[in-house]
């Protein structure tokens, strides 16, 4: 499932960037409850919620998308 | 916005498979009335219906997302 794959995505640049779910969530916007849901799967994020994740993490759509199809 | 550049790359890629709106809803499982708001960027589509649509398609997410990037 898609929202799984880019869910992990998310932690995984999270994690490389050293980032707390804070400081990401803050960077992006975005609640940092919903957060932890997005990483975990549990929601399906909109276009404008990972476009701001995308740009939060300095990194292109087609290169994140191109980490969920990785796996 | 993310959500016109990827209604315009939805109707660009449908156009030219030839296909109407009605067949790309059906191949995506989608609404055809919702389908024309995503390509008038009206609404956000959510992951799940950003991948039912690039499966569709038979485009990967990476490269729908580089067709957005391009303009």
């Amino acid at each position: 499932m898609i929202e799984q794959r880019f869910g992990r995505v998310i932690r995984e640049q999270r994690a490389q960037k050293g980032w707390s779910q804070e400081r990401l969530a803050e960077a992006a916007h975005l609640n940092r409850s919903y957060l932890g849901e997005i990483e975990r799967g549990e929601v399906a994020a909109s276009l404008v919620t990972v476009a701001k994740l995308a740009e939060a993490l300095r990194l292109s759509l087609s290169v994140l998308f191109s980490h969920c199809e990785r796996d």
